[in-house]
């Protein structure tokens, strides 16, 4: 199992007429949370896509418990809790201090620049394989 | 069950670097399609929150098929397929021409200012009831 | 001079927490306004983009006058004022009925895929003339 | 004269088919900068609306001179050049490293909750002339 945390600070411009954060926005939130994720696997997103690989959100899912407000500290705990094979699974939990807001998660495949499913890169194969053991 | 259709026409500012509509922009259109089932049903979710009632999003769940294109005329088909009890569950389907790009849900409950669950309003229980029958 | 009307219902998703639009969302409705203008001259922007042509936008102002607010059936005017030279500037009024919310105006000029600023394409220079008149 | 300095890393989210970030999305991260110039000052915009005190924004300018990348870490320098007597109006410069970006500036009046101009909280007032000097 692989967790990594990310910081972020509500913008006014993520909040809604309730006055809270707007509910689509934890997604941009989750995007945060997996870039960090894969970064701190030694994989940089960015790198990735210049190498022809595109790593897109093929489902999502979110339950909201408890609104973000304007100028919380939020923190996304992000996880990859399985060695991922042709799809890969991340959970989400979002927090302010200690209380849990939103639970959520995204699945992803790769594929290339032409949209065509593909096999995962080989830093990316290496990156799960040092945190995963060997390929069964 | 009742279904409603909305139109939306993909903006430059909904894509991302990928060349097509960033995933957590369909829940700004799913939240299009259930304004214009909702006033369909003589329900204007503005006045609801005038009169002290907010609808927020308690889940939301998507499925991403195909991508959306900048200028796609995109059709929002919204289904509230069973009379709500305390909560409102909906689901879309996001169509280019007759290609189904992305399926989803939400599920809502009403509240007052305050926060705190409410029995829905007036207009809507009745709304609900000219649609599906009486109350049982 | 060219004009063109676009109308846009105001999104939850584009509202804040002031319970108005939120300021920056504005430019995205402008974009709708001068998409909506190119392709009244006979001009499809995105197929400019798939013919290597990009438009991006080099300068922006706005002034607020008024709120729009959640679902608000909203007006775009957008101008061309003058025949644009190797710079195109387009200016806004955003309308909800006759009363005027905000102006605004953006500057343009053509790039190719590698970001290098070149003349505008041949079906954007024979819409200008066909509108403007001939060549001086 | 008051300065402050903002880091944002760039999320996909914020960019656009063009590969770069969309133009009005630098207006989210001027609010960032303002916001943090407020908190050094000893301003918490978030009381100030709890307070009863809006701050909305009445002109905005924007110059884009390079683009922002997805994932670039990315500094907003704001800048609050004079004492502000009804109007307050700041600057902003956006850089990615020493690479000067985008340029800017906003304008803001305070409202009430009733939106009617009022003089400045007194909060602020203070704090501007901590920094300015006294009232002349």
């Amino acid at each position: 199992m692989i967790t990594s945390r990310s910081t972020i600070q509500v913008r006014y411009a993520e909040t809604d007429m309730m006055g809270v954060v707007y509910h689509g926005n934890y997604l941009a939130w989750f995007e945060v949370g997996r870039t960090q994720l894969l970064r701190e696997c030694g994989v940089v997103y960015r790198e990735l896509e210049s190498n022809g690989f595109r790593l897109p959100v093929i489902e999502v899912g979110c339950k909201y418990l408890r609104p973000a407000l304007y100028d919380d500290h939020i923190t996304v705990v992000t996880t990859l809790a399985e060695r991922p094979l042709s799809r890969i699974r991340l959970a989400y939990e979002v927090f302010r201090g200690d209380t849990l807001l939103v639970t959520g998660f995204t699945v992803h495949g790769f594929i290339n620049l032409q949209g065509a499913p593909v096999r995962p890169p080989a830093i990316f194969r290496e990156a799960m394989r040092a945190h995963f053991g060997t390929d069964a």
